[in-house]
């Protein structure tokens, strides 16, 4: 299979499992329902589910082993986004281009939706076969010393002057640490040993940052429509980020170097781990 | 020991027990960390850590085992607080007689603490012993088929005139199931079988739904001082209440109907249930 036609069989059963695990919206309370479904289902590209995949496809665990992390892991993003763009946050209007889950919602409506996934990450969790111990991998990875806490240092950075190192240390909480628990998950549900674990872990780090410095550079150079949520929004915030910092072509060149520093980590463990590569590219090269 | 210094010693346990738990002030980010323990600590009358502790006694689980699921169902219910309070939510300035979590801090500090204590209630039980059946169950509880639906039913419920029974329905998922979870997972931290899990839960049920009816007479009785959180809000807001839908003599009959229910479910559980039974009756006659 080559890697386009992987990365939709894995996008297209993340989405039908997402479909299974979130409740049905003719399920009281129904508006509840329908809004947690808005915002999961039909949108994203879902890179947390893609690495958990490719993470665990090389320990070979099933694939409907790790559709379990990966939804869990996709829950707690979507999750993310939803409080994310509320108005006491980004107040964000648009997101995978459509209306924020707040505007085609209402506020509270919202709140409770972002609520309702972070709990139904942790019950899938526990109720498919997951351990106590990933479940604490996916809290430490969500929690106040991960993404929420990244969030938190993102909002006290608006309108000061960080440098790149604090920039980093955001940005590690933020999306890393989630990154880094969707691959370690996957990997955890195959066969992985502490070794194999520990290469990952550094892999993981590395395609964390990557990420988020191609987003700021995707955010800096395109379009609105193109991005499916707001453009420029973090510069017209007064926000620091990668480009903002270091400019354009210093943000490309740092992303050309976590790219070859990703992939040099991933050697070790061989051609089993092919769509990790392929991963990493695609998230360099993507438009959006 | 009497029931009065019996209730002190796991409120204070609790207290303890959460103040380990939620990471220090002084960790980075500060102000996040800072916010989750304004939220949770020094305030509360504990009712789930107790009715916890209590259903565990008669199943002789050890109080150490017992402050892990005590404080994730706490965790879960402080969460709810910060997020209800806000202002797209119930907007109230004042909780447990101090200025309401976004009125200290502000409201993206609130928002996050309250997710980062939702995240925390999850990974206290799957770092410190909790079993996946467990953390189901507590998801399942704090989620959209349970509190955060709850919670969803009782917005749309502002402005309508719902029947008793809708109301209970409403009640049911948002303070009931919490409720139930804490003592469940009491019950079950020590060695209760599955006929004492089903007489449990029926108590579990009526305690619930006493829990709100007294709370609706409180409100509708007492100053806000008393309360430490603002009096007469679901009538000034127009929210049905049991005493706005069946007036206060008739609330008060329910009360004491409820109570003696609660109790009657205990019979079979004997002597070794008696806390519940007096907490069952300090729910009733609180003053706030």
């Amino acid at each position: 299979m080559d890697f386009a036609a992987w990365m939709a069989t894995v996008q297209a059963r993340t989405e039908t499992a997402l479909g299974r695990l979130l409740p049905p919206a003719t399920q009281a309370p129904q508006r509840l329902h329908a809004a947690m479904r808005y915002a999961v289902l039909g949108g994203g590209k879902r890179i947390r589910p893609l690495l958990c995949h490719a993470a665990g496809e090389i320990f070979n665990a099933s694939p409907a082993a790790l559709d379990i992390p990966a939804c869990a892991a996709e829950l707690i993003h979507a999750y993310s986004l939803v409080h994310d763009d509320l108005p006491c946050m980004d107040d964000d209007v648009l997101r995978r281009g459509k209306p924020a889950c707040h505007i085609e919602y209402d506020e509270a409506t919202a709140l409770l939706a972002g609520d309702a996934l972070q709990t139904l990450a942790f019950e899938t969790l526990a109720e498919h076969g997951g351990s106590a111990r990933m479940i604490a991998q996916l809290a430490l990875a969500a929690g106040s010393r991960g993404m929420a806490g990244g969030q938190a240092i993102d909002l006290a950075a608006v309108g000061q002057s960080p440098c790149v190192e604090e920039l980093e240390f955001m940005h590690i909480h933020k999306t890393g640490a989630l990154i880094r628990a969707a691959i370690l998950l996957g990997a955890e549900a195959g066969s992985a040993d502490d070794r194999a674990l520990f290469q990952l872990s550094h892999f993981a780090g590395r395609i964390g940052l990557l990420f988020q410095v191609v987003d700021d550079i995707l955010d800096a150079e395109m379009s609105t429509a193109t991005l499916g949520k707001t453009a420029g929004k973090d510069a017209a915030r007064n926000k620091p980020t990668y480009v903002t910092l270091l400019g354009l072509a210093e943000a490309r060149r740092k992303a050309a170097e976590l790219r070859d520093e990703a992939k040099a980590a991933l050697i070790p463990l061989g051609n089993a781990a092919r769509r990790l590569t392929e991963l990493t590219d695609y998230i360099v090269d993507r438009k959006f």
